[in-house]
């Protein structure tokens, strides 16, 4: 099975991809989101793989647009602790580091750990594993790139510091996209993810959540997102526990389209703990 | 006032500083978010400005994070539109250009104009504004920067095409921070920004919005966020319209913190349309 994802090989996401799907799932690296979308929709590959939420930068609200943009399902879901690693080609000591080169994100990320290591340029660059490929190509031995333990395997560097992040509770969930729904027989736990808008009338809110309330439908996540140019009117991103095929989800969703002015179900899947 | 902001000097903060307070601001370039909160909390500034949120990127929860780890308030909010120029030293002609500077995130939210431009080098850096400021120091004539109107000013470069993002609803909210609350003669509409959290039994999260729609309380923002290590349990972002020193917020309030586990007011601010 070919699973798109964004980003070159050892990227994050390609990490992901082999933690939800194993040696069965065949990574395709794509340049853009967009890419990973409209390789999906034509049947060029048969899944995609893409970020929705990290724990520290929040929700990618790009995809949730890209998710409306297209008619894909979600299928599956999976957490991937982020955890930063300091690579090098085999043999290059600690203190021959000059330059640490990866995405701004993920150098400062790991300030508290640059900060100990004296006189090091830190270099940005597009993303984690590309750097990790650029040693590899060039063959410095005077730099090093934070990156994926996944990065390391694929590009043969070694790591010379392990989880130098500044923070260990970094954790991305990624959404697994496909043509068709997951087969009902795919899960006995469920989730299902719904977006919908409202007229923000006082409570409008509360009513919406009311529909799950009165089931005793678990909640795991709400987020609203503002409509630009409509000063008054919201998007919700919501996720609950169970099937949008099977009571009591269908009717709750049933309750909730006469409601909202908009409702779209982007999947039902196994939930993942 | 001295404002401290996360960048140099023609970053995006800079400009939501001079947006939301004129010239009477003096911003203060600092290097990390944590520096913005520390001079405030020391008063070696009056005032801290910081993104909570962005319109594609979603919620920047590390700063969420920040906000409950020091003992300040929200005084004030104003919205950014991030509008991306390509600039260049004055007379360099768009043909000329042969490489592209920005952050890595501006480099591709203006995809669709930098693939129209044939041959050119994207360079990934670690800011937008920093960018400009290497053109300038350089005198590079062969390379330009994408960044803001105000990085223009600053680094006096000229701006070769405007507003050049693929998706113009990109807004950045950013929060005005202070060591002393809101005057309450600040304003005659306000806005309150809350954090809290609750057990995840179905429900909560109703019952806790139950205490602002039995008051007709006006909701501008929820969020959930997954507290890690104790997966059924929530924390909450919320601001609604209102002040939490007088009625009905106050006494919403008062009624939220005998079903939450958790409560903290961030602050009670003039609301900006």
């Amino acid at each position: 099975m070919r699973v798109a994802f964004q980003g070159v090989e050892g990227a994050y996401s390609e990490a992901a991809v082999v933690q939800l799907l194993g040696d069965s799932a065949g990574p395709v690296a794509s340049e853009t989101f967009e890419e990973v979308f409209s390789r999906v929709q034509s049947g060029k590959v048969e899944r995609g793989l893409v970020p929705i939420e990290n724990s520290l930068a929040g929700s990618i609200h790009r995809n949730y647009d890209l998710l409306l943009e297209h008619e894909l399902h979600i299928v599956g879901e999976t957490s991937l602790r982020v955890e930063h690693h300091l690579l090098a080609l085999s043999g290059v000591r600690l203190a021959e580091v000059r330059r640490v080169l990866s995405h701004p994100q993920a150098l400062a990320q790991c300030e508290r750990f640059l900060a100990s290591l004296e006189g090091v340029e830190r270099v940005p660059t597009y993303d984690t594993a590309g750097s990790a490929h650029m040693l590899r190509e060039n063959g410095w031995r005077d730099a090093a790139a934070i990156a994926s333990a996944r990065a390391a395997e694929v590009y043969g560097l070694a790591v010379l510091a392990a989880g130098i992040e500044d923070d260990p509770e970094n954790y991305t969930r990624f959404l697994l996209l496909s043509r068709e729904p997951a087969p009902p027989e795919a899960a006995t736990d469920w989730k299902t993810s719904i977006v919908y808008s409202m007229a923000n009338v006082p409570g409008a809110l509360f009513k919406s959540l009311a529909v799950f309330a009165l089931r005793d439908i678990d909640l795991t996540k709400i987020e609203s997102r503002p409509l630009r140019g409509r000063p008054w009117e919201y998007v919700f991103y919501l996720d609950f526990a169970g099937s949008a095929r099977t009571e009591p989800g269908s009717r709750a969703l049933d309750h909730l389209a006469e409601i909202t002015s908009f409702l779209r179900v982007l999947g039902s899947y196994p939930r993942s703990r």
